[in-house]
């Protein structure tokens, strides 16, 4: 793309509210626009960043044989109140909304109820079992206070996949398959090495969920270790108890920041009971289909990835999610003609820098939208036909032939 | 995909307020599922075919410039206050919701208002301008009636385009590609031929705006057009004064029932005055930004083309839309094994009915599905390496020669 078609321009300020790092960059670099307290646009840039992390999820989701839908916002309370989550005490985070034809809708917070009143049309023998079933939606939280930028908002994006098992092995059994499509999604994402695994409270159904945290400065939680990073504990479920049953003892383990990137739930039959979702089994027995739920939030994830990677001079995207992999200047005569070249033969991998700026101010965007690679082109460097590739997070420059720099884009 | 691995099922009966036939297909068939009345949820096959719709108007209007954003939902009134639509008497379809933090905020029902405002952060000077941008956004509207399915909704999928510009000359030039973008995209979605562009009342701030409009029997509309189509009139606007203008007389206008199907509108400063939208000109004055706006319901598309396009067994999907090219039948041990084969080299294009079922029941499925090209591969028909491909829209039956299907399939 060339970056004189792009309407976003990088501000100088970001809104006085903003007080998280990355969040302030995704402002100022034109990643994404605040509406309210809790509520962004995605802009192009953003959108390309989210539309990546999204195909990663999908792509490893399909592959352990889940199927992607779209439910509808409006809620009907009806299933919400068998499940009696409708209630504001029970569920403080509903938006609510008056039918103009008259009755009440919320706003989904989440799926479960909806998704397994819908099962019930289409799953009535062991035969149409299991079921793997995800999405990405906007989800609505009616959330009293919104933190760090996109990492806790109104209004997100959200990844929801829901099982639907006969029995419990078939369901521990892609739980499991989850847990590891997890683990890859999270090395895909480039935040693998410092996202665990962490046993959490299962609530009334189950000893224990998992989540998913990422250890950053900025993490709203706060998760305990042992050395070797094999036991990984949410602050919740820290008690002796716990701590017994896992075989490690609280002075074994240092604590951390992190902030949860995902979060997993056997749900055994806390909403196919009193949603009735049965199935007629081998010997003509009607039982309760056994759920599991699987969220990642998608823009959330983009938010703890802005503020896990930035410096001082702006943001730090991972290749595999990054908007553009290269960022291309060209700068003299000869230079400006042979960056024109090149990104006419990779239009989708790079940003060029095609504006009318010193290459000073572009060198300061560069750094500010966080590409991962800087090409630069100038009348200078052509003399022994090199380029400049500046790697983003390691600062490194280093000069190459122009065709070793084609072979690296088309690799 | 293998029909065995998803989980929809074809069902007898759509639900008793379930009037329109295409809706009854969608329904039946597995590509939505109702909520509530307005309110549906997208399928695996039904989110395939909302993706392939998306992916055609992304390309043409990429074609011409334009970028991809998502705005919110949740909407801040004070835009909407500044330009006189928050009140429910001027514009009825909101849907409100209060904020936990205090305040109302209401669900877009369309981006006028947040689009002007947040392009005040990004064009200042006409160096800025122009800046065409459009989303594929859920919108909500609180209509007092939904009718004909997916057609017309409370929540539904919508593709709004904005264009900014600095004169009208710049403006009236985008809004011919759009025309012609336009075009593109329905002959591309295979209404084509049956969809006009119909002059529509333009409100305060133009003349006309432009309604696409597609014969159906189901349309909520009437259009007016003359013998070659050359002139084709909204009743809103079939009156003496236009009918001189546009220099047909009324007796020469035939009638017909149709669908709207995309809408374009000349805006003017209708927005940009109310919220100070301006920029700089060459001369250092301070002018109004020219806006245009240009809407395609992505799921009422979808809608009218199920109604248009169904029999009395079921949907017929254009090829470009349809969620998979082909259905794929084996009948017998080896017909069976060669069907498996071919599914294998072909999983993207073919839907292979593996499921344990009698011939007649996939036979039925196929043409309630409407995949354009039906394949079926029996033990008789391999004794002459032949498979039979069955045209849904046409209901022609011809035996070809397997190699000669691969081909096909590969073109």
């Amino acid at each position: 793309m060339r970056y004189s078609q792009l309407f976003t321009k990088t501000l100088r300020d970001a809104p006085k509210d903003e007080t998280a790092k990355g969040a302030q960059f995704l402002i100022r670099a034109g990643y994404v626009h605040k509406e309210l307290a809790g509520i962004y646009d995605y802009l192009p840039l953003g959108l390309l960043v989210i539309e990546n992390i999204k195909q990663i999820v999908r792509e490893e989701l399909n592959n352990i044989g889940c199927q992607e839908v779209l439910m509808s916002t409006l809620q009907n309370p009806e299933p919400w109140q068998k499940t009696n989550r409708w209630d504001i005490e029970k569920m403080d985070v509903w938006f609510r909304t008056q039918l103009a034809a008259g009755g009440e809708l919320g706003l989904a917070p989440t799926h479960e109820e909806p998704i397994t009143n819908m099962m019930r049309t289409y799953i009535s023998s062991y035969k149409d079992l299991p079921v793997y079933v995800y999405q990405f939606q906007t989800k609505f939280r009616n959330e009293l206070r919104a933190k760090s930028g996109i990492m806790r908002t109104r209004e997100f994006i959200m990844k929801d996949l829901y099982s639907f098992c006969a029995d419990e092995k078939t369901h521990n059994d892609f739980y499991h398959k989850a847990e590891l499509a997890y683990h890859r999604i999270y090395r895909r994402l480039g935040i693998g090495d410092d996202t665990f695994q962490a046993f959490a409270s299962g609530g009334v159904f189950s000893k224990y969920s998992h989540e998913f945290q990422t250890i950053t400065t900025v993490g709203e939680d706060t998760i305990y270790y042992n050395a070797d990073k094999s036991v990984v504990l949410n602050e919740e479920v820290l008690n002796d108890e716990v701590l017994t049953e896992l075989g490690v003892k609280r002075e074994e383990l240092k604590s951390t920041k992190a902030a949860e990137v995902g979060n997993i739930f056997t749900l055994k039959t806390k909403y196919s009971g009193p949603l009735d979702l049965k199935y007629t089994d081998t010997e003509g027995k009607r039982r309760d289909v056994i759920m599991g739920c699987y969220g990642i939030g998608i823009s959330r994830v983009m938010g703890v990835i802005a503020e896990k990677y930035c410096d001082n001079n702006g943001l730090i995207w991972p290749e595999s999610i990054a908007p553009f992999k290269y960022y291309l200047i060209g700068i003299g005569e000869q230079g400006a003609e042979q960056a024109e070249e090149l990104y006419q033969q990779h239009t989708n991998d790079i940003l060029f820098d095609d504006r009318n700026l010193r290459p000073g101010e572009k060198f300061h965007d560069a750094e500010l939208l966080g590409i991962p690679y800087r090409i630069v082109i100038s009348d200078r460097s052509l003399e022994k036909s090199e380029v400049e590739l500046t790697d983003r997070r390691t600062g490194e420059t280093k000069n190459i032939q122009l065709t070793e720099l084609q072979k690296l884009i088309n690799q």
